[in-house]
């Protein structure tokens, strides 16, 4: 499989090129950033391509790569409904190209939504905190908010009310962010990276489903199990948890 | 659903007697203890006993419910292969009696391993810790081993190896115990109840799976999940697994 | 010495009657209620009281025993500066009554408390979150808060500024309630009792105090430790600190 | 201040220089690894020297060093009662160069200590859990066998006997290495790096204190604070506690 990694100067980039050059059956045949031409990947042969880059650049690189038959693994952030419509009406009717677009390229938080929505319904309160690096500006995260309105769905479709809670007197905000009935508090801290905890409780007893993403080579094994599988994932993919056995 | 508890006046007992009380949907027609006659069962027309006894006291009870009818939702210990031989022989080929011998019914730990048994594959590394009162006899817990058990299992049929261990040296016991190549830990700490954790590793991220039982009434749900369900599984169930949707 | 427990028939009196009576060197000479007179201190020849009762009934409790010349050792909550200050000036300039107002017995919060302000000084960001049964009616719980604030005058002291915080976008609420500028979480989770966690971030490490209440019992070791120093302290004292090698 | 990093090009030591031209206060003067000449310190003018190297280099420089009144920050490791008395001798009765040899640069883990050791006499129950990448070689880390030993040694200068223990039964290493008499774990886990929590517990509660170094940079804090305070403390300091306010 010919791989080529689009944003590779940046920090995930190159820990992405590394986890290409690592692996045996992947080949790294290009790598683009800012001012290169996309030309380089067709020109190298490219069968799919690992976007972490910017809002502003990626919807030009994925319509280049859905005309030249390039798959594409994108990790870059930003993708509201309308351009994923985009994407799919690029992709067309009978697609030949696969696209995934995943928020989160941990395996591990992926597990986490995936076994929160199974928890769900068991439980008659849960809560998400997360914990990152202070120099993040968006809180909640936009996986915690995720994974908050998943609970609620869950909870939902099994029937279950509104949670108890007996709060009248208190400050603003320490209940946290209200995500479809579901409480979200986002902690910002030195030393942190991406952490995450599913909080479920029930007479007598708390199930706590916990993901902590070290450093940035947390997104490698899911990028490489993205770019394994695309090519047998025709049109738009969102999330990498189609790609899982769950 | 007519409900008899037997071991009614033990700490566990107690809790059941309250939660099937509590239970609109559930009526509690009798109450059996040691040196109680199990005549009391039929006499008062029970369709399901929830048993928590002793390991010397349940056989017998549970020939006696078999030959009438009675379904058994058991959470006694000491149910050894041979045990559950028995049990299947007393229901024989075509049971119309169901029996669910269950380890654990704390829903929080039955999804404990079920997720674990999913994530196993995923990641280089797991280890068991389980947590409990000083007062346990056994380390470590059963839950903790068996556990253990099933992820070493979910890990051989994912064909990964042994996990990397680099110790070289080091004080005996350090490492905890080997459960099939899977390590587990058991503390016992005063003020504690039960509680276990799951942690699995890779490349940047690690993944948490922890269960808390705050007190006895942690067990109710589960029984109650097993009473509600145990007439529409006959035979013997082991786990209350099969009655969730997983 | 001799004890009395008023309050003795709540929940929280009643685990302090099965302390006081536990403990060898204690002897338990009196438990009035609502509705008892207070006489009955007195005649049982009681030297130190235990208070869990209610704000509306324990200043009338402590003008009565300060006058009579019994220590008080209170747990009952709703202490205003001005409620205080009421106590001081019923035990006068030179007090040979000694009365401890606590707002929290759990030794373990005691602690996490002092080691928050000793560990403040060294790191760059601090939060607290705590984690409590969905019946309770204030969020932040007061021992938050009040941890939260004296974070706040130690990193003060020592000279450090706000915290980092690039939070630009977000839901109300995610990022806590703002107490003297540390942020508190407070979780509302089924299945809790009292639990407390204090983070603390520098530069490629974290620092994490957790306090967990498991049960109403976590009380009755400080309630025991005040009983026993109170008559040592003349005068009004503010939690059991100043009982403790701290 | 003059400052020399000796083993700068190993990983630690990279983190060292890098941290030392950050610092306003402080002034990069040498850097020094195998095969070079340790005559580059004098040579330099350097006041004091961070020394991160190997056990079968590091008494050469310190002997070096000593002869030359540079002042040392050590963090190699082997220190044995024996090279610690070998250095004392050679700083001689009336020392005026000043030496830190420390197990564990990381500030928290310091505080975790310290923190141990005043919570140790109120609990009737602790053990200690190490976490770590599975490269490491020892089982238990050094700075989680050191905390146990001063837990053991809080809890007899406190009269506390053994901890409550009720395991008859069980497997080989289920209740961790025994460090006079307190319980340690030790966990290898991919993903991680060096992580730390020492739980205490008593009647209805448990006090957690958790310590995570998230990457190697979690020294450099403490590396600083020896480099700035060691010309105040001639002779031989073990460990940086000494350097704060505790």
């Amino acid at each position: 499989m010919k791989v080529a990694v689009v944003g590779s100067r940046g920090k995930v980039g190159q820990q992405i090129v590394a986890g290409v050059e690592d692996a045996d059956d992947l080949e790294l045949v290009a790598q683009v950033d800012a001012d290169d031409s996309l030309d380089a990947l067709t020109a190298a042969g490219t069968q799919v391509i690992v976007d972490f880059t910017h809002p502003d650049a990626v919807m030009e690189t994925l319509k280049f790569c859905i005309d030249a038959g390039i798959h594409c693994v994108v990790g870059t952030t930003g993708f509201t409904e309308q351009r994923l419509d985009q994407v799919r009406e690029w992709l067309g009717d009978d697609p030949q190209v696969g696209v995934l677009v995943a928020p989160n390229f941990a395996i591990g938080a992926v597990l986490m939504m995936h076994f929160s929505k199974i928890a769900a319904p068991y439980y008659e309160t849960a809560e998400v905190i997360e914990l990152h690096h202070p120099t993040k500006a968006d809180a909640p995260s936009g996986t915690a908010a995720r994974t908050a309105a998943q609970i609620a769905q869950a909870r939902a479709e099994a029937g279950l009310g509104p949670m108890p809670d007996a709060t009248s007197t208190g400050l603003d905000g320490a209940r946290g962010a209200d995500v479809d009935g579901v409480r979200v508090h986002a902690v910002r801290m030195r030393g942190m990276v991406a952490h995450q905890e599913v909080i479920f409780g029930t007479q007598g007893e708390v199930l706590t489903l916990r993901h902590d993403s070290m450093d940035r080579t947390s997104f490698v094994p899911g990028v490489l199990l993205g770019v394994r599988n695309i090519a047998e994932h025709p049109g738009l993919n969102v999330g990498i948890e189609s790609f899982m056995d769950l």
